[in-house]
């Protein structure tokens, strides 16, 4: 096999369909950013969206604009608009709060909908905050209990096959690995055994095509700050399956849920439809991105970006082979098929490493105890990004500079 | 008694010691703005901070600005800031999500703290959101009831009575009428009866003197987009009392509020002190706007505020009777001292009077059946925006042009 250059990866480039997105985000100079997947970079179009929204709809509008501006019906239509990303429909997804609180809405919901079973399984090894939100969930019922998987889902057959199961809460994509699991083959196993099934889309929703109705998911949450672009705590998401909509009930009922939320009456009556899954006052500020965001999304065919999200990371983990060789272990899953938009690679010293790399401008990060994670994503990545950056962990492994950082503390945010 | 003309507001803005302020913000030409006890008006800082955040923190400094920019400890920085606004001190109020999801949160730490208490008391008559997500609360857990009070309050001293009540959720100042509650007295009687005291400050948090602190307050939620300018659906905040910290566990236990949010571990930890009140990912571009506005109220004496809210809102009553006479009915309590920062007239007709005043540049609200709201925000109103208001209520009241406004719909957003 011929080995590849960086002209091999500048060619890619060049026939690259999706390489003019690259213009339309903000990238500081000297660096390569693949964290992508923690927090995507800044639309081009966002500043001027921004002061739009601050000095002529806050700033001249003022309180008239909840109507006038549309801020009421934001979540609603921003959610019509998100809604392409996971093959839904109008009506199906709307934009509010944040992942873990959305969370927190669909599996209540979820355990009202199957009041005589008592158990909510998730994934141990996925992201912690569902961890915590379904522990509290499961104590403050009084009447649940969380099971926590094991990754490799066998356990999972086994408390199906109990009988007991009302919620299964599954990530698409593995936060660490990347690892990608088959929605529809595991939704099909949940339903077989009477559970709903709720996917966590956070490292999967803008990175590759996902068909929640074709599926037949029951609920799905995710946030947007990640592939989606939409800035730093932006808003996040949830999906209700349409069958589910008018039985399904919210436990954080608040106004903007309600029926009717200007009538000011002294009972909840939730809204039809998805409003009911609103609690209260959006934060308008942080809607402007997001809408910059679904403005590139809506420009570009899913099925070219999944395509370029596989060439890169099969690119990366032919480059890492040929350059690193046992220097590193790919923790992610060799088959693009079974991955998502990220590549995990194992070293002992990967804090320290992660920490040499960023100094000289190649930005992945890092999860304990040895996970240096590195995010693909098409939309303003290059081929040669993905050679400097196996260039840099080269550089960085063969001068040992590595040895100079300090060791891991787990109190930092990264 | 001499009647009050134009002179003399403008004499009293001439004498006015905070009428400097009203040069940092934004007001539109033409716009007599009484609304700010419903969506503050944009501080004149905000666009340029704005920028700041967006462009320099997230678009260059990326994912690290996290760290760098002090963007995951900043629901703490700005909670020790805007702590001295209730009288609080550092480490007392957290900045996080919404007023309903905060009171969702307290509440619940609430129950836990009197576990053999099965009853949550609130008014019927508060803003409906906190009824809503109680009604949810008391049927979540399946052991709890709500009991609603009327306006009034003598049926809080016979629920108080019963020796059941676990929490007391109250208004600080009604958000139709303004009447002021008197926070120390009621404080006590809630304690009295073995029962914790939860205060929404929406209505009154920066239009006033308050010590939550110097009233042995338990719990206290709020919101930062009235009195406190920071922008259409800006962060709230939620108090807890130091005595309380360490026992109180809230149901909304996401990732920011475990004891080590970057260890990953797979069982919820709660932070020590306010830090456990957090759930989630917050929205930094929501805070922009609130470190503006909390650098103007540090310029000032709330002191003076008060004085000033008072002054204005006695102006307004005196207008009213000298020019309205009983044409409207004054719904507000008479007594400043029992008074919030807002005045409310009671008409038949009140929507479409409204309707009216708001053609005519001045801007109030209206709540059914037949309230019309006027908001006295002492940072940039001046004493002759009273007389204004007035002035333009008598004009469409004596021309009758109210008529040719459409009859209310509980549908709009107001």
């Amino acid at each position: 096999m011929t080995s590849i250059d960086i002209s091999h990866c500048r060619e890619l480039d060049h026939r690259d369909d999706l390489a003019h997105l690259r213009d339309e985000f903000v990238l500081p100079e000297g660096v390569t950013y693949l964290v992508g997947n923690s927090l995507g970079p800044m639309p081009r179009a966002v500043p001027e969206r921004m002061q739009e929204v601050v000095t002529r709809e806050w700033a001249q509008g003022l309180v008239g604009s909840w109507n006038d501006a549309g801020w009421f019906d934001q979540p609603l239509t921003l959610g019509d608009r998100l809604a392409p990303l996971v093959g839904a429909g109008p009506g199906q997804v709307v934009v509010c709060d944040t992942t873990s609180l959305n969370l927190f809405k669909v599996v209540g919901a979820a355990l009202q909908l199957r009041p005589e079973r008592r158990t909510i399984v998730a994934e141990a090894y996925g992201f912690p905050t569902d961890v915590y939100m379904l522990e509290s969930m499961a104590t403050w019922t009084g009447q649940h209990r969380l099971a926590l998987i094991e990754q490799g889902g066998a356990q999972l057959d086994d408390l199906l096959d109990q009988g007991d199961v009302a919620a299964v809460v599954l990530n698409h994509v593995d936060y660490r690995t990347g690892d990608l699991l088959d929605m529809a083959a595991v939704t099909e196993k949940v339903h077989a055994a009477g559970a709903l099934a709720i996917w966590d889309l956070c490292h999967s929703a803008g990175a590759l095509e996902i068909d929640l109705p074709g599926c037949d998911v029951d609920f799905a949450i995710g946030c947007t700050y990640k592939y989606l672009n939409a800035g730093p705590g932006s808003p996040a998401y949830l999906y209700v399956a349409p069958r589910l909509q008018a039985d399904a009930v919210q436990p954080l009922s608040g106004w903007h849920g309600h029926a009717a939320p200007f009538a000011f009456t002294t009972s909840y009556e939730p809204a039809a439809g998805i409003s009911r899954f609103r609690t209260s006052s959006p934060s308008i500020l942080s809607f402007p991105p997001l809408a910059a965001s679904l403005d590139l999304f809506a420009s570009v065919d899913m099925a070219a970006v999944r395509r370029k999200s596989q060439a890169m990371t099969d690119l990366f983990i032919a480059l890492v082979d040929q350059e690193l060789g046992d220097a590193v272990e790919v923790a992610s899953p060799r088959d693009a098929d079974r991955r998502g938009s990220q590549v995990a690679l194992r070293h002992p010293h990967g804090y320290q490493v992660m920490r040499a790399l960023i100094e000289r401008g190649v930005q992945g990060d890092f999860r304990a105890p040895d996970l240096m994670r590195f995010g693909f994503t098409p939309l303003y990545l290059r081929y040669e990004d993905v050679w400097t950056c196996v260039a840099t962990v080269r550089e960085v492994l063969e001068t040992e500079t590595w040895r100079s950082q300090p060791e891991p503390s787990v109190t930092a945010a990264t």
